[in-house]
């Protein structure tokens, strides 16, 4: 037989494999993320992994459309696409059952997410994503609640507000400035598209972008400049389309999240369906691509079939809060994340064995943490070795004493042990360590 | 503008949108899941959710393969599929780094699976599936580990040996039967698959198909019949290839779940690949499809580029399973399974308003559940319904006591309140109901 192409061991580009230290550090980002959506009074969901294509064109914008791996059932008639995002399926879930749902309904998801590009740092094509949404809350107030549960997170997960900077902008507010700035109404979508790949985009190519939607690119840099004081005060000239920007500012302050957020009129997100406020989270340094974003999208429930329904969200990927955590050393050695084995059962001899699976099955069943050496192992000091390479509390020696229904467990943090009946197992190695 | 089309509102065919009740019954059994797996001493991994569609077309068969959705990159030019199963993954994770992984290695996994295939009850295009293997250990106590595993979830989600089957067979034993039964060693895998389609086949067309093979099907059952007794030792017509059979009986009992397992040379599972051990659970009364199955795939590992490595693993899927559970009255009502939250927090006035966020902001970072109502609402018997409603311990009431720096704490099961100093919330938030 021929040797099978290499290719088969590597999984598709850009995708990832989990092996036990990488997940259990993925875990452990998943279980902040969802202590802190519990806490502040989320309530999990999930929708499916692909959805209907059309779900996608409808309103999410050429940005995302253009990243989306679709596909069709062999014989089908629909398209049908990976989820590239996931506010579209809860603008669907929200509008299927919007009659039985209070207002506000707060939400939160964790899921895969994919995206059909090239893959680079801080970007793959499948990632995982946290979600928090306020539905039905047309105040500042849901803005500022989703822009808190994104910060505890941060701080959840170690970081300070030297590390990372929540910048908060407003698509009303941007819009009345570029207004102001030369361009037309039917172009706002577009230069909001423009300045989102701002970063991204050679200056020659952006001036000319600008120049083609009469954008004075230098009178909003002054803009943003001056508005930067619109929290504090210390910008007067803005206008009444500010007001939103302004109430946040102050909603951030009560909630105490302020020192983590900047208002930054330059952040516009590439999604066409942001209605009002956006956000971004970005490392202090900003050497990294975006760690979270959002924004409220008052529009997309109606579209998609809904009543009228405003709502605000934001959201975190696993790829870039991995690369800021590792680079400020705030990740643990993984097995720090990774559930301690109880007890290591070892068999001194043939007949210990036997016994072994019965004395296992019970622990567990009781709720410990069980494991064991090879079924054929009878060297007790190198399996004592394994038990503490295993990170085990205890090791429980099974052997000649059983001939008196008694084993020997050894504490492996204290180096001693003692002689105990096997009736008494359960109690001995389930007491605090 | 016209109406969006009604199709906006529904996910795709086969596919489930998870609202916090069903989320909560789906976190339950998967939270049963991961509990075992860890008591049992398995490590948690995961891989991409697509793969590379040869992966899948090298080995798995046909039964999966016309089941796959494949799709390609818009300009790309590798053909993906959504997993259908997660075994190839776990086969090329272990052979991409087989030197080294330990031997054993036990791995387990939850997530999403796909098959594009007509949806029916019990089988869904999307549903989340858990997967416990032992890899790198050829004998049977590899395999009786997987199946105490599978019987551990089905005991801790409240069913009995009453209520579910594992029905365990063996190729290698099945495939000495079927050679005296008439079928050319080449005709196996065709047989195999034959009797695995045996319960969707019409009895003629399944006639037919035996005279193809040579299968003498009477022969067939009557040694399946006799079979049954292998493990009690009152079958002793079986060859050398029931050995592992027989002694997986023997381990079985050893690990205590005997009375959960029946031995059926009529499974044969569907799946290409296993090699050995095969095994299926069932609901008792037969009328469910499969809950879980699995088996022993010793050629997979080296298939898909690795070295030869022993294998065994079982599969149990959320949607048969919560079926049973729910036919059995298993499930409790889907808030049992929610987080109950510590707080709920009332603004009796305005200014109180205004310290709200502060506070809740405050209990949350000390890791209690906090919830509030709508920024306006003011109306505090409303809000002590809605309290009550979201099942909270305690209601905490913001009112003119905050100018002493108190709250009143009314504990919603007692049915008592109190007046408590802010300092003290979280003390008394979070002492033990």
């Amino acid at each position: 037989m021929p040797a099978p192409p290499r290719t088969f061991l590597q999984g598709p580009k850009g995708t990832r494999d989990f092996y036990p230290p990488d997940m259990a550090v993925r875990r452990h980002i998943e279980s902040v993320w969802r202590g802190v959506s519990v806490r502040h009074g989320f309530e999990e969901i999930d929708g499916p992994t692909f959805e209907h294509l059309d779900l996608y064109t409808v309103k999410s914008g050429p940005g995302i459309v253009s990243e989306i791996f679709s596909f069709r059932r062999a014989g089908g008639d629909r398209d049908y696409a990976l989820r590239p995002e996931f506010t579209p399926t809860l603008a669907r879930m929200f509008a299927a059952q919007a009659g039985a749902l209070p207002r506000p309904t707060r939400w939160f998801m964790i899921g895969p997410f994919f995206r059909a590009e090239r893959p680079q740092r801080g970007r793959l094509r499948e990632h995982v994503q946290w979600n928090v949404d306020v539905i039905g809350d047309a105040t500042p107030a849901a803005d500022a609640e989703v822009v808190a549960a994104a910060v505890a997170a941060l701080e959840r997960l170690g970081l300070t507000p030297r590390d990372v900077r929540v910048r908060a902008s407003d698509r009303r507010a941007a819009a009345g400035v570029l207004r102001r700035c030369g361009v037309a109404e039917d172009h706002l979508t577009d230069a909001f598209e423009v300045l989102d790949r701002r970063d991204r985009t050679p200056p020659q190519e952006f001036a000319r972008r600008c120049a083609d939607l009469s954008l004075d690119a230098a009178a909003f840099d002054a803009a943003t400049e001056a508005a930067r004081g619109v929290w504090s005060g210390s910008w007067a000239a803005c206008g009444p389309e500010f007001e939103p920007a302004r109430e946040l500012g102050a909603l951030l302050a009560e909630a105490a999240v302020s020192e983590w957020c900047d208002f930054d009129l330059g952040v516009v997100r590439g999604l066409a369906y942001y209605s009002g406020s956006v956000f971004e989270v970005h490392e202090a340094g900003g050497r990294e691509r975006a760690i979270a974003g959002g924004g409220r999208y008052d529009n997309l429930v109606e579209l998609v079939g809904g009543p009228p329904t405003p709502a605000v969200g934001i959201a975190m990927g696993d790829v870039v809060i991995r690369l800021v955590l590792e680079e400020r050393g705030l990740l643990e050695p993984p097995q720090r994340y990774q559930p301690r084995p109880d007890a290591f059962l070892i068999a001194a001899d043939d007949e210990a064995q036997r016994s072994l699976p019965a004395i296992a099955a019970r622990l567990r069943r009781a709720g410990l943490h069980v494991r064991h050496g090879p079924r054929g192992a009878r060297n007790v000091g190198r399996l004592l070795g394994q038990a503490s390479r295993a990170g085990a509390r205890f090791a429980v020696i099974l052997g000649e004493e059983l001939r008196r229904d008694s084993v020997v467990v050894r504490d492996l943090d204290a180096a001693t042990q003692r002689e105990v009946a096997a009736a008494d197992l359960v109690a001995v190695l389930g007491s605090p360590a």
